[in-house]
């Protein structure tokens, strides 16, 4: 039987790294699990931003091996009675505040457990009304990690209905014309605009148009570059979602659009 | 008898992480000592500020396990003949420049070991006039870390009176009046100030001023959403130092405030 | 026999760390090779700078052990029918689109071997048109490492004449005066202006100007040190080429130059 390997375990946070409090719940993992591998998702999602943080994680999980602890901690509330949370979902986990940012995991149509994190032997000692990524987040993940504390003994267990919504917005098709209406999710360090419009939802051929923009009807096509340098273009981009990107450039200098800016694909008949 | 884990390095600079100098201080490392875990806590220090190195190290490291090895390299005196001090304290190490970085750390009450690291040993083969951090600093943490010196071999032990000061700026208590006045150390990300005031110079009860703002008084409360969203409010943050902040923004923002600024603390009578 | 290290792999992109595409390139290593090390060399390349990313690698590689795998994933024709190479050299690995990003390793005077990486077997089953980071870079960087596939099996060879060229502007030198022209390559986050003439193309004493700037005659030193707080001055950097530099300051920000200016160094007769 081979060894399996050591736990690895993501973070997600809008800490930012200028400050060292990614490289403080670094050490608290490290100093409880020493063999655990680390990854940073991103540190740089918006402050309090709860709406980017669930994006980013639901792009990204998936492509991690099974057994990974993601842990996602953007939490406006910090310090108040939300609670925490555990889920095990794809043979992964996560630990997030109650607050929405795992909405689409816990979504997902297989199996979800989720649990509400109270087990004390999981917490720091003394615990900060601040930084519950350090005294909370980070000492669950390495007890998890390390197998000191099963899923099952991190609390009680809790039904989706109970936890928090978001409302995340979701895109819509009209009946009558086909055409599908989303929104601008994220815009990436290259200016690409991705969308909450996924590929099984998008005709085969069709135009897209961002509201507000004097752009007209941007092609869709398979990559960056079937359209010529410096046009615009619609794809399926790598996270499975539909982007406006700009062969060579930058969609969102060129149209002045960003986030929640409103999406529309309109069918072209074969 | 558990076997002990693998060594851990951590990393604190000023040469952002544009630039490929931390990435090469890596490969140095791992060169030598192979099985070598490393975690930056910052790169982001301003330029040649050892004041905020000082502070991020002092924040951030009590919270690694110990026999961690802290790399501190903001070292605007590089190419001259100051000294490469090696530091034992609290169970940890750290490495840095004779500049005050590690000031905080060799004021500790515990005993505290000192070396002025001199051993060629440790160093590359080449050292260049401009970049100690690849050339003596992370050659030493990894021979150190690895075993092949001793921290007693590093070099001739040192007084805490031989070292250059930085002369941190201390807050002060008023005798009479109970008032403490400290200074901002640090702004983090969330726009929070962070002074030099610790807790347990903090009255039971008081009000907060940040000196050439208009806010008037800051409540003294516990966490953020003990005052309503968009007001300001003063607590001990989670490195144990009073903060200013605000619930749901940046206090630093709304204050116009920032590092250096001066804050007074107002007992109020129970 | 001792046993030989982990694998280590330095990941170097466009991509920023705002975005999980990162942080998903190393989920995708680590679920392939799990005792992988990885560190960053830099993810801040300015988008499509294929250049600075050749500067970038050149810069670092060399200070990494035998046998690292260096990933480097500055892609603008991603999607198109651009070659993978994968590049055995100085006893270490690369991998890079056939843009020229290589361009100085593969012009290396010691054998350097070449492949186009074709082997299905390195890449993900689906392959994305606009993420090969994640769907071939990544895994044939983690299957080389964990040995599943040789380098010899990548893919078939190819010669550097077949390669594409970035034609990297190279310094000259005028044989009468003995005056050296190049240019800058990089500017730091110190606002050092890294050229690209090397320590060997140096007289001995010399005088240096940077194009369409006021300054004058910069003089040539060892250190930073070696002129006056806020003087200008030139030296051989770390990384072995001309810099300029401002003693406690940005040598950028005074003369505002940058990427790409011209850089002359007139010899002084001894």
């Amino acid at each position: 039987m081979p060894e399996s390997p050591p736990p690895l375990i993501s973070l997600l946070t809008d800490f930012g790294t200028a400050d060292t409090y990614v490289g403080v719940m670094k050490g608290i993992i490290l100093g409880i699990c020493p063999s655990a591998r680390i990854v940073d998702l991103t540190h740089e999602i918006p402050p309090q931003d709860v709406a980017a943080a669930a994006f980013a994680l639901d792009a990204a999980w998936s492509f991690f091996p099974e057994g990974t602890i993601h842990v996602a901690v953007v939490d406006p509330e910090v310090g108040t009675e939300r609670h925490l949370l555990a889920v095990r979902a794809g043979g992964q986990f996560f630990l997030a505040p109650d607050n929405g940012l795992l909405e689409e995991i816990i979504a997902r149509p297989d199996p979800v457990e989720i649990r509400l994190v109270e087990n004390p032997a999981c917490f720091r000692r003394d615990i900060s009304t601040t930084f519950h990524g350090r005294d909370k987040f980070a000492p669950t993940a390495a007890q998890l990690a390390i197998g000191d504390v099963a899923f099952e003994d991190l609390g009680p267990p809790a039904d989706r209905g109970q936890l928090r919504r978001r409302s995340a917005p979701r895109p819509s098709i009209d009946g009558t014309t086909g055409t599908v209406t989303g929104q601008v999710l994220s815009v990436d360090r290259f200016g690409n605009l991705v969308t909450n419009i996924t590929a099984a939802a998008l005709p085969p051929q069709a135009t897209v148009h961002v509201a507000g923009t004097e752009a007209g009807r941007i092609p869709l096509r398979r990559t960056y570059r079937d359209v010529p340098a410096g046009q615009l273009v619609a794809l399926v981009g790598s996270s499975g979602r539909l982007e406006v990107a700009l062969n060579q450039g930058s969609a969102a200098d060129r149209l002045g659009a960003g986030r929640d800016d409103v999406v529309t694909v309109v069918p072209v008949p074969a």
